[in-house]
């Protein structure tokens, strides 16, 4: 199994690197600019989903880690866990889906490692990547950059990544009809960069979706924030899933969607960089920083009314990624 | 729970990066260096063995790959897939474990991930980590530097880390006189490349042991490569472990043993260094590359025959890393 396992990989991920069949790979230097490193494992059933699979989860959440960075993202490990009987034809379905959405965010995948567990001590398959990536110095994007009166864009619409999972994991019907927003984002955040936008920090609103994503950032960057509801675009079918399965749309996690954090100034000309980049980017305003008790967001709700965010309350949504 | 992780691993991995809660750690720029990456997955059982653990295993099997490039190993990333119901306990016990051995390498563990998966969807817990080092590049081992006439050492009496944790596995009784040889070498690859020895190639003998390490370096250098049996030391104890499971020492994984391919010329010069780095080094010469079919790998046997090695043959010994 393994040697058919390594075959697979060989022919899927074929590059310098991983001809050379060593320990590690040894990479060509990048002058003057800063190595970002990042990992996250992936555990998402079902393996596969309308709009993505575990593969294509695996790269794009890695991949866009690095770019949330500023980083351009390059070179991609993958550790896989493998329980014993899961069908070749699904695996090798997942690498292909690996080396596609590989290629499409222009990364390679440089070295890995395979462990086959019995049945019953796994569940299918479990992926782990980690990226390394390089930031030019002034492009690196943290969140001790945000300050206060900095404006928050968000990418496009939410919640369509958890919906989509929790729906094909239960059999329900509707999943046919919204697909997960998964998606590379690195050429967007580059895009941004290379246009000259102010930005000060970038994060992805996967687990604990666009709220806790900013409850975060707000705790880091020890500033408050303040989101209108009415700017957050939700599909009227995902908000409709979400009623059914008890969610709310602004805790729910996606697989393609980020807030950019830039200057004022420079809001509106990061709008228009997003909208000229194509894609399934839809940009808006949502909202801004201010000076206040670092952590504490407020929604402006559509009703009018005025409520604390909070992080993810209750339980957290297992295996969503 | 997953607070209760965060914390954790907040409170054992500290440093900058860690505390900067960002979606990437960015590093400082190594000029003139090239950066090395690498991965491995753990899934050991049991958790724990004499000698170590699967956090000892996670940080030196990722060391080691580092070092067995050439690079000095700099940064580690963790992902933990955990099964409900781990004692916290345990989890601290080996997050504890990573730390100490991480700055035993003197490495540091920047940036991670945590899922938690139902009970019975894996088997307790589960660690991957990636490596980022960097290499001098006139330092970089290779196997395609491999030449014929390059002498193979040994660093090290092999066979102890797979005996330990099978015997802990089946709860056999000799497992107490026996210690893994669990252990980061990245000290001892430094000290020889700093001492200017003509280092080709390394190569870590896990997961098949020496013998199929061998057949591996042979075969992507094109060289053949002949080992004497007489040379490879086993202790008395292993010996009789190895008799009583079924095992050849040989094919038995290691996790602190590497080989180091040498110039002729500086064979001895490399083992003087290496005993004079103290630790559980004790070098030997085992054998040597010539010119010949590659990838065949003539074992001259204490018994005074000949016998090709072949990758390790029947099943692959399951989670013993």
């Amino acid at each position: 199994m393994r040697q058919l396992i390594d075959k697979m990989f060989g022919a899927a991920f074929r590059n310098e690197w991983s001809e050379e069949q060593h320990d590690g790979a040894i990479l060509p230097d990048v002058p003057g600019r800063q190595p970002v490193l990042t990992t996250d494992s992936f555990v998402v059933d079902p393996l596969s989903f309308p709009g993505g699979d575990i593969g294509t989860l695996a790269v794009c959440g890695t991949v866009n880690d690095l770019a949330m960075c500023g980083a351009e993202p390059k070179y991609l490990t993958c550790g896989f866990v493998i329980e014993e009987g899961l069908p070749m034809e699904q695996l090798w379905s997942v690498v292909c889906s690996m080396q596609s959405t590989a290629e499409q965010a222009g990364v390679q995948i440089v070295t890995g490692d395979t462990k086959v567990v019995d049945r019953g001590k796994a569940d299918k398959l479990f992926i782990n990547t980690a990226g390394l990536g390089f930031v030019e110095p002034g492009h690196a994007a943290r969140p001790g950059r945000i300050q206060a009166n900095d404006v928050v864009l968000l990418s496009g619409d939410v919640g369509r990544h958890g919906v989509v999972v929790l729906a094909a994991r239960d059999g329900l019907g509707f999943e046919t009809e919204i697909e997960s927003d998964c998606q590379p984002l690195n050429h967007a955040t580059r895009g941004l960069l290379d246009a000259g936008v102010e930005v000060h920090c970038f994060r992805d609103l996967t687990r604990g979706g666009l709220a806790t994503g900013m409850v975060e950032l707000a705790g880091t960057a020890g500033l408050a924030c303040s989101i209108r509801e009415a700017e957050v675009p939700v599909r009227e079918d995902v908000r409709g899933a979400c009623e059914l399965l008890g969610l709310a749309p602004l805790y729910v996690a996606n697989a393609g969607r980020f807030v950019a954090v830039v200057s004022e100034a420079h809001a509106d000309r990061a709008i228009e960089v997003l909208r000229g980049l194509g894609g399934d980017h839809q940009p808006v305003r949502i909202g801004s920083f201010q000076a206040g008790r670092g952590g504490r967001v407020t929604l402006q709700t559509t009703a009018g009314s005025e409520r604390i965010l909070d992080m993810l309350s209750g339980e957290q949504l297992p295996r969503i990624c």
